[in-house]
């Protein structure tokens, strides 16, 4: 019998697809390829296959019990562990793809340094054909940041942060374990102590139970006056109700979201008005970028003939934990 | 007879005013401090000053054929250079103030980044209360940049670029002396070589007789039609009707200009509107940053102290040549 894999993607090159086509057949396994306008089809092949790579529930949803193993090209797998339902074998292996660090660290870059060198209203000077430049600007240099989240995000961010002459990069995480691009690493219980001395934070957690509107008015209310909030993790972690109040009132210097919730925002959501606020439609990760869509590959493929081996995947997903 | 310093500065805070104050009179001279609104008192206290600190072509149009030394707190003197009859004193010295290198160099990653990330197109997107997610985008690691100057500036986006995984860097100066933050410095000559292969073309140049419409319509061309080409140095040094041209006719990816010629540009410029292109008020190196003030009040000290020992000056600009 063979071993089929259905690889249910539209950001696939040729080249990509003969990257996998030649690892999956090294190890005895026959690709099936399908783009997002093939959903019947890769629906249809996915009955008898062990592996789905994929970014869809829904196609998951149609997957037999006899699925094996599920790779996400997302980072989030948030939607996958909210609901165990999506999978018809309980224990299907669910693995997640690191591979959005460069991209959304260049997005945090970039916004960082459009809120500090107050880059929207310069726009709107633009905009408006005119010409005033003394608006107070501020520097990655000599800053503070903090980043909620020290994975494959986090340490793209930080270093480059680092790279451009921060002064201090705290961490947060759940462990709090130590990791040489943070200054310092502190558990993700310590964020009330470290929010009164951020000037930059940096949101870039999974969505878990626990990561619920973890920046909530209380938490708003501890950041400086001055202080800007970046999230690229997802929207759910901040009280997007409480922030937009912040801002309104001039108790935030300013915020870049990435992320909302829900998405796509309502048309009439107040967010996309809100004072110094820099939003973007979900972007920072997308698979537009020849580098990370080859970063996606190369870990599937990696943990193609790791799962062959019998050794454990990389980017395995707790299903309990959420990440 | 005392020995005086006018300086004529509105970017000074108390602590900087103290630290020039400081050193001034530790080497026996005694300083004037003048804010922009009291120009009829500076020009007046010049009058018995052998040094001017300030950025004003009509203050030191006032002064006296015994000013020695004028230290402008501006990195370009191109205003200076070009006409010989603002000094009284032909042999009088002129240095420049190369303080700005961090503050532009972050000037410069962000404006790379937003076309890169194509932020104009997602800011319209957003004005609009769309949700439009899937526009390609392209990364600062792995490509290739030129650097049209090699100095303070230039070198400071090198290291930024480096640090953020650019795949090539290459400076161009007048003299190609290699210099460690590039992978290769060539000489200005090289300039049509280095274009056909340049993604990103940074320019950082000085005002000069040489870099007045040094990229030109010939040379535009010679760029690929997905390049980029950031200017931060003169507006002179850009062909701006050719430069929008090629924008409209998208035969460059974008542009981001700081400077232009003339500034302020006028109201009715057809370069307002062109394609892909990031316009900001001249404001890459203002002097808001607290950062640069103090860059730029070290180095007017170091100078003080070399002025009055009789050694050569930090920056001093030679005028035939202009920079």
């Amino acid at each position: 019998m063979s071993r089929d894999i259905c690889i249910f993607q539209s950001f696939l090159t040729e080249a990509l697809r003969e990257r996998i086509a030649d690892t999956a057949e090294e190890i005895g396994f026959i690709p099936h390829f399908f783009s997002a306008d093939q959903f019947e089809a890769a629906s249809a092949c996915l009955q008898h296959c062990e592996i789905l790579y994929a970014q869809s529930p829904a196609l998951l949803r149609t997957a037999p019990a006899s699925l094996k193993w599920y790779c996400s090209s997302t980072a989030g797998v948030d939607v996958y562990c909210a609901d165990p339902s999506v999978f018809a074998n309980p224990d299907c292996l669910l693995t997640n793809s690191n591979v959005y660090g460069v991209t959304i660290a260049e997005h945090v870059v970039m916004v960082t340094l459009m809120l500090l060198r107050r880059m929207p209203e310069y726009e709107a000077v633009v905009r408006e054909h005119r010409w005033s430049n003394q608006l107070t600007v501020r520097s990655i240099r000599d800053n503070t940041f903090t980043i909620l989240g020290t994975g494959n995000i986090g340490i793209n961010v930080a270093e480059r942060l680092r790279g451009m002459g921060a002064a201090k990069i705290i961490g947060l995480s759940r462990s709090g374990r130590p990791c040489p691009a943070f200054d310092e690493v502190s558990p993700i219980s310590a964020l009330d102590e470290v929010l009164p001395r951020t000037r930059i934070l940096v949101m870039a957690l999974p969505g878990t139970p626990e990561t619920v509107h973890i920046l909530d008015r209380r938490r708003i209310a501890l950041l400086p006056a001055d202080a800007y909030v970046i999230n690229v993790g997802r929207g759910t972690a901040v009280d997007q109700t409480a922030l937009a109040d912040a801002l309104n009132a001039g108790k935030l210097a300013g915020a870049a979201l990435d992320v909302m919730d829900p998405e796509p925002l309502p048309k009439d959501d107040p967010l996309w008005d809100a004072k110094n606020l820099i939003l973007t439609p979900h972007v920072s990760g997308n698979m537009t970028l020849g580098y990370t869509c080859e970063q996606a590959v190369d870990l599937f493929c990696r943990n193609l003939r790791r799962y062959a081996a019998g050794q454990p995947l990389e980017g395995l997903v707790d299903r309990k934990r959420g990440y």
